[in-house]
């Protein structure tokens, strides 16, 4: 039976013209690889988390908006540029949390501007080839990023460590290792024999679904919880370490991640667990002050009261509040893991220097 | 359309030969009243969460030996006493965690003893028609006692507050008001306008299938959220008060209730809500000295990878730790809510008061 680990998360596909995604939403009952090749094939994967995760949307966005410009028949760089910023708005509006999107398509617009000597060299096939290129490049850089996240992550833990971890940000979200799960495949390919807790990560179990699947296949030892079952396993002295991925870090250090995250840790801070957040400086936000002044993408009812269920569970006509992700304050964080090293508190001061 | 509120959570039949509860795993698409009439029938709707909740389990257990005992053959107090010890420890292996049962079935134990005079008087229609009379004031008490701490809770918040709770402590875990939803029901009635946030309750759903079921059914503004998201509530301000059950209180103060009650206790006291337990002095179980004592029910990994799904939502083979309960600590209980009264810290002491 094929493994989920042979299969590419974000893969350009043999012509070019498409991208290749894993359907996230199937997974594990599916494993099915699909096509995008329109802006609206690449919006709706995103948005409706087909491909999810902060790197991932990354690394989605980069080939996107190449495969969107590669046709072009902008016959000057004005037309081109207004070409390019439609595409790149459209993109830009399918999530609003994870920083790495808009993170993702400045970087192609830099480039753009770059390739072009800000307008005044407009080759156009120099142009696409320079964002093909470009757009492998985020990609390639996203598997060195984890993989150093991982070897820092790993100088955390010792063998044996029981690890507990939030939503997906594997290799499922990245395009290897990914980001929280990194020190963990990491430890794993050096015998280490970490016992790792899954929350399931509700609603959309992105925790059971994906997480727990990919490290059983990769033969991790694995236990899915519920997500309010975290205190009970801190409680038994189970957890030695919290890893988790972040859709956007603040100036300040505070920390935007799937819903749960400030709960995970504000109970790991009672047990007194350290808790740690794995980020690629994508996924710094120098501009978004604290997390207070991060937008927080709101979804729809439906995927507390009736999607992967088969009947409604909850009355008809009741409110629901859907947020897909929380803020967890600074205060609550041992380390923020990147692939320079390890920044701690105070984390202002961390990572004004990491950028400066 | 028949209200939910319409129908007795747990009541004796019209023969006065069956228990007829609805079947709580229905909720909320059916409503569907169910007859037990055999000790297998009981044990299997408590194990099986078709009845649940610690009062109502404790009526049903009262009501339950009453109908298994009330055909017996038995001669002598000895052969009655036999017959009653059997089918007593049977229906209290249904469930470990809730003291209502066991409660509620020695109780009626000293019953017995105390109309036979220890089993030198023995007269068994007296004897039977005494037993239907206890089990009958055990539910009335019920009602009577969820009021009063209905009545207690009510002068902890005040009009137009929010107020959070997990799991189903309410009307369909007791026989009217409930124990964590009194507060709300009695204020509702005098026109308080609470906003109620319900947490969903993973793995079985009470919160978003019960509590927010019943609650709206009321006319009481409700909003479910995920257990995860307790956080992102109160950090908007949006929660004045916390009110859960329990399944039993040690001498200590500490609590066991419905897994996940920890996690929102601990995340209460980080956003300053104060966390309020309702519990009736049947869950108080002096014998039990702090929460490390209690035995807590461990449940089928099923229910969290598969009951509700229409496929499995974990992969095969993955392990899965599904405690039906978590115990609070009391350091993190701003108040104990029974029906004489509130208790405060220290919990020992005001447990020894209450008791001696």
């Amino acid at each position: 039976m094929a493994n989920i680990l042979d299969f590419e998360t974000v893969a350009l596909a043999d012509d070019k013209d498409a991208i290749v995604i894993i359907d996230q939403t199937l997974l594990p009952g599916e494993t099915k690889l699909i096509e995008l090749r329109t802006a609206k094939e690449i919006w709706d994967a995103i948005y409706l988390l087909q491909v999810r995760g902060a790197p991932a949307i990354g690394v989605t966005a980069g080939f996107g908006i190449y495969i969107l410009m590669k046709h072009t028949k902008a016959e000057t760089f004005d037309e081109f540029m207004t070409e390019f910023k439609e595409k790149k708005d459209y993109l830009d509006s399918s999530r609003p949390t994870a920083v790495n999107l808009s993170w993702a398509l400045n970087r192609m617009e830099q480039l753009v501007l770059k390739v072009t000597d800000n307008g005044r060299n407009y080759n156009r096939q120099e142009l696409i080839t320079a964002m093909k290129n470009e757009s492998e490049a985020i990609k390639a850089e996203d598997i060195e990023v984890c993989r150093r996240i991982g070897e820092y992550g790993l100088t955390l833990v010792k063998e044996g460590d029981g690890i507990l971890t939030h939503c997906n940000a594997g290799k499922l979200c990245a395009c290897k290792y990914g980001t929280a799960t990194a020190p963990i495949y990491l430890g794993h390919e050096k015998g280490y024999n970490f016992r790792v807790f899954c929350d399931e990560t509700r609603p959309l179990l992105q925790g059971a679904r994906l997480t727990a699947y990919e490290l059983h296949s990769a033969g991790i030892d694995t236990t899915v919880i519920c997500d309010n079952m975290s205190a009970s396993v801190m409680q038994k002295g189970w957890v030695d370490a919290v890893f988790v991925g972040c859709d956007r870090v603040a100036a300040n250090g505070d920390v935007a991640n799937k819903i749960g995250t400030s709960v995970v840790a504000t109970v790991a801070a009672r047990y007194g667990v350290p808790f740690y957040v794995c980020a690629p400086t994508s996924t710094i936000d120098i501009n978004t002050l604290t997390g207070a002044d991060i937008n927080i993408e709101q979804r729809e009812p439906m995927e507390v009261t009736e999607m992967w269920y088969e009947k409604r569970m909850a009355p008809e006509g009741v409110k629901v509040y859907n947020p897909a992700f929380d803020v967890t304050d600074n205060s609550l964080i041992a380390g923020i893991v990147t692939e320079y090293g390890i920044l701690r508190a105070p984390y202002d001061k961390a990572i004004k220097e990491l950028f400066y």
